[in-house]
């Protein structure tokens, strides 16, 4: 159905079709191929490009870091990872594994009362009737605020594919606090921050936040154009970092994959795997190249400012057109489309800022594009953009994504070697450039088994510290207890501190993280306990507590102070509309209560000097004893409240 | 409000008040003095009885067990854990604490589909306009079935507090299959599935689960005698393990609030915290005695097939009278009223099937209770109730629950002390018998913080194994990394094989685990990969799939393989129901699709050879990419089907 089958990229060298894997071959590997490799935990059937180091799963080696940490002591890294279609945001302890939070987006959890309380409910967002808009999504992407090229421990953003939402996590106390729509986007896949701005180099810290969309839709997809596919497009879109606000979108040809940022703010880039703009995925995997998307910030503002724009349906948001025919003049282009080998997946920045590797996936390179080159392309100085890319070594089967240490080294996925590959980018730059003295392979490890993304701690910083290496794998089968026919997953952990790779650890995780970020303690600074002023409904003294009525509307304020509620009972009839306040006036650290009210489906927890709010109907007289769900105290069992609904 | 403040217990014992917490004392542990307490860590307010050994913390003392975990191998037991107010169960592997999978159960998870399916709906229960009745659960005990004394591998029930619930889940496909209502039920607590049948010994296995009701509540609960406080009463309910219908109930006096059951299928049992039917808590805490109340199994179902019931309401469910004035006369009783020292927490009856530990929570000890004296009360053999308690050591302050290991000694959590108690049951006996020479308690271990529910590996069965007992602490502040205000729950790890108890590990277990089960992975027989034939609406053949129309009521027929649906596009309309069938029929361990459509708040994962359907209205017409959210090939982003609604 895509009329782009059978296009040529402009600039692509001589690359022979050996290199790729073609679609026939996939097919294979498709269907009874991939069913072999994976029952016997490791793909056989195509050989891996080994250049010297063969694969080896050393564990445990003399000197190489200890995962345990003894009661008592703190682990040293915070990982956060995206919990995939479970909708929310992990946190985990490194090297422990330990899982210290889940923080719940674009799920619902009934523990918090995420989703529940007014307070969530306006942040998520609601219908008409007050119910939730979605109870679904799919997070993938997890990047935290930047200042002066590493994390500042702000806020961490995260996207949501299935509905095409970005939603921002505040680091203090760890709980989203604002969630935004983009408009006219579907498959809201890759995101990242800004790490300084492109024009007012004062600006050294996150203020931007793309966002890229890989599916294609009929713009504005309001039933129009329904079969003109050609016609399909996607949009990138760039979020303020405070407001949340959308500020502009790019319209592009092909699709956003992944999204990285360079450090001095001017490129934001995205891979594209569906250059070929296919509708099936045969299509979709049809020509050999697609590529790697850079967007030049700093003319697109330009664009915006000068009403370059147009805008798509009722949404006020300015669209410029970064599509490749309207950018053919370097000098002017608002974007650069730089071939890569069929369907990249991953864009990385290394953290010395001067490179982007981005993957093959259905090629076994990795292609490193120089940043200097790209922005001399945008100065009219290279003839193709091709040329941009300054190495591109062969690291083995189905590369997906790269992390990178402090020594000019990178480590990258392989899904269907089921590998890591240890590279070194001087030695990929040198043979790249005819070197063939140079061997950019340095060493190989096993997962268990085809990982997706990899990262390494503070990697992508220029505080990279070159200690560890996560690989989320996706497949576990035999490497955990049996728990059903849906396994956990994989997060191997791998000690990247010595000359060889050295698996320490299996962590698993539940279904399904995609990507994860490894900080260093002394960055993450959180709020033990909260301050009752921020919150503007708090009730501030217990005597403030009781009821009041305006018609069927009843508001009830609360406060909770271990072992009791300010209310031990409160009255409401039949067909109220019930507004509780409640207000948590202890100050101990961790003294945590929850409310919930039996057949009235609420349940919440409000933790040391935090305020939330349920609002609900009542409908059948009776007595609902309200308690304490979240242990507080040798008397918990009866903290209580009495909600007596009259006829 | 209660008229039960002063009332006096038969058969009480000389106890002198210095025994008990009062209630003075204890509302200034309520506010400065717990706070004071948790502030420093540790309890020092009130000294512990210590006898002899002093409370240290040894960690990984020679020769202990070890929690590591090495790549590539097993843990050795499953930990089955309560979510408490995040709803559902989860399971992790020991030592190493791994958590495997979290169950859906009473919440909603938008990664499996659980509650978003016309499966898991119908299961969870749904009101009239197809919504689910609830999305919140407070999930406390879960205990599984049992076949000759021990666990059988085949089902765990789990509780509901919020809404009165009772949940069954498979243990070959680790998923909730049936949840059933309690009638007149509020606070629905304590669950423990019998051992064996109390009259057909030939039934050596689980075929009732009992529950029991924490709150009292005007029967029915209808609206009328909302202020009758002292009409209040609670039920005590059992339901059929494999119908999961309720069999029958027991009016009561006072409250329940855990469960045990004998291992001969003769008695139930539930402690009571406030048999002062109090309402408001310093009520519930006026009298110093409790109870332990027994159920006599044989003679309640004698009852009931007699006819010898009432009913509640709408209920359908016979009632037996179990309150304390119908039941004087012990020969013809149903019910036993054992009194136990102030507000006891917790019974737990030992692996040789003699003893049930009840605790006593305000006050310093446990009392033991003879399983032999019980039943020779039904048989009117006893002068009183209270001469079934056959040891009643001062322990520490306190006391919630208690494990046991296979060498006679029982462990149990003290919430104030924050320790675990090992105590020796002969010991115990002898000095409750008065002899003087006889020391119950043999270690003490400080735990971190405020332990609520604590138990041992296989220590609900006659194969207790005394390796493990697992601390599950309500209070972790300083132990772990801070992520804000909510911080996580401890299970701290404690080796029990030696003399001396060792704490091997801090696992951290986000909010918030009441109880856990530790069985050995032997007993555990799960299935990989489902069948096909279990599913009735299952797309056997690729070749099914497509559209059937009835009215604007519209059924996809799909099939998954990866990397492609069976359908690339369909067509609907707007306005229509649409029905979506989805059965994945890859065959490979591990190989789960997911599939989402954006904007119409479906997600769902359908693992080898499963099928789940949803339904759902199209109002705005467009495109919309339906796409697999669960990684499951390398062309896994290119897994997608167009979802097409013409105006």
């Amino acid at each position: 159905m895509s009329q782009h089958q059978d296009q040529k990229l402009d600039g692509q060298p001589d690359a022979s079709r050996r290199k790729f894997l073609n679609t026939a071959a996939f097919a294979g590997l498709a269907g009874a191929g991939l069913s072999v490799g994976l029952s016997a935990c490791k793909q056989e059937q195509a050989p891996a490009p080994a250049q010297n180091a063969p694969a080896a799963a050393p564990t445990a080696a003399a000197g190489a870091h200890k995962i345990e940490v003894p009661p008592g002591e703190l682990d040293t890294y915070y990982s956060f990872s995206s919990g995939g279609h479970s909708g929310d945001v992990r946190i985990y302890g490194l090297p422990s594994g330990r899982q210290l939070k889940s923080i719940p987006v674009f799920n619902v959890d009934c523990m918090s009362g995420w989703g529940i309380t007014n307070e969530s409910k306006a942040i998520v967002g609601t219908r008409p009737d007050g119910r939730l808009k979605y109870i679904t999504g799919d997070t993938h992407h997890v990047h935290p605020s930047y200042t002066d090229g590493t994390y500042d421990g702000k806020y961490i953003f995260v996207n949501d594919k299935i509905h095409s939402r970005l939603a921002r996590i505040r680091l203090d106390t760890m709980e989203c606090d604002k969630i935004t729509d983009l408009p006219n986007v579907q498959g809201f896949h890759g995101t990242f921050p800004d790490k300084r701005d492109p024009v007012d180099a004062a600006v050294n810290h996150t203020t931007r936040v793309f966002c890229g969309a890989e599916f294609s839709i009929p713009l504005p997809n309001d039933g129009h154009g329904l079969d003109d596919t050609a016609a399909y497009r996607s949009l990138f879109t760039c979020v303020d970092a405070e407001t949340m606000q959308v500020r502009w979108q790019v319209l592009i040809d092909g699709n956003c994959d992944l999204v990285a940022t360079s450090y001095d703010g001017k490129l934001a880039a995205t891979n594209q795997y569906n250059v070929e703009m296919g509708i099936h995925y045969p299509e979709m995997m049809a020509g050999e190249w697609d590529a790697c998307l850079f967007f030049n910030v700093a003319r697109i503002e330009e664009a915006v400012k000068a009403g370059k724009v147009t805008h798509i349906g009722s949404s006020k948001v300015p669209v410029v057109d970064g599509r490749k025919e309207a950018n053919a003049d370097p000098k002017t282009a608002l974007t650069c489309y730089v071939p890569i080998p069929k369907n990249p997946h991953g864009v990385n920045t290394s953290p010395d800022g001067k490179y982007y590797a981005c993957s093959g996936k259905l090629s076994p390179t990795a292609s490193l594009i120089s940043h200097e080159q790209v922005l001399k392309w945008f100065d009219g100085e290279l003839k193709e953009a091709r040329e941009a890319v300054v190495a591109e070594p062969e690291i083995g089967l189905g590369p997906l994504h790269t992390g990178f240490d402090n020594k000019g080294n990178a480590y990258t996925t392989l899904f269907l070697d089921s590998q890591i590959v240890k590279w070194n980018l001087d030695a990929a730059i040198k043979s790249f450039q005819g070197d063939k003295t140079a061997v950019p392979v340095v060493d190989r490890l096993d997962v268990h088994y085809q990982p997706g993304h990899g990262f390494t701690s503070m990697g992508e910083t220029k505080e990279a510290d070159g200690q560890y290496f996560i690989s989320d794998n996706k497949f576990s089968k035999d490497r955990f207890l049996p728990v059903g026919p849906l396994h956990p997953e994989t997060a191997q952990m791998i000690d990247i501190s010595g000359d060889k790779m050295v698996l320490l650890a299996d962590h698993s995780v539940t279904s399904e993280p995609h990507d994860s970020i490894v900080i260093r303690r002394d960055i993450i600074k959180t709020r033990q306990i909260y301050d009752m002023n921020d919150f503007p409904n708090a009730v501030k003294d217990p005597k403030e507590s009781g009821l009041t009525r305006e018609g069927n509307k009843v508001t009830i304020k609360l406060t909770s102070q271990a072992p009791a509620y300010s209310l031990p009972e409160f009255r409401v009839k039949k067909g109220d509309e019930v507004t509780i306040i409640l207000t948590n006036h202890d100050k101990v650290e961790d003294l945590t209560h929850g409310f919930a009210i039996p057949k009235h489906d609420i349940n919440f927890a409000v933790s040391p000097q935090e305020t939330k709010s349920v609002t609900f109907k009542v409908d059948q007289p009776g007595v609902y004893w309200c308690y304490c769900t979240h242990f507080c105290h040798a008397l918990h069992l009866e903290m209580r409240s009495r909600m007596i609904v009259e006829a």
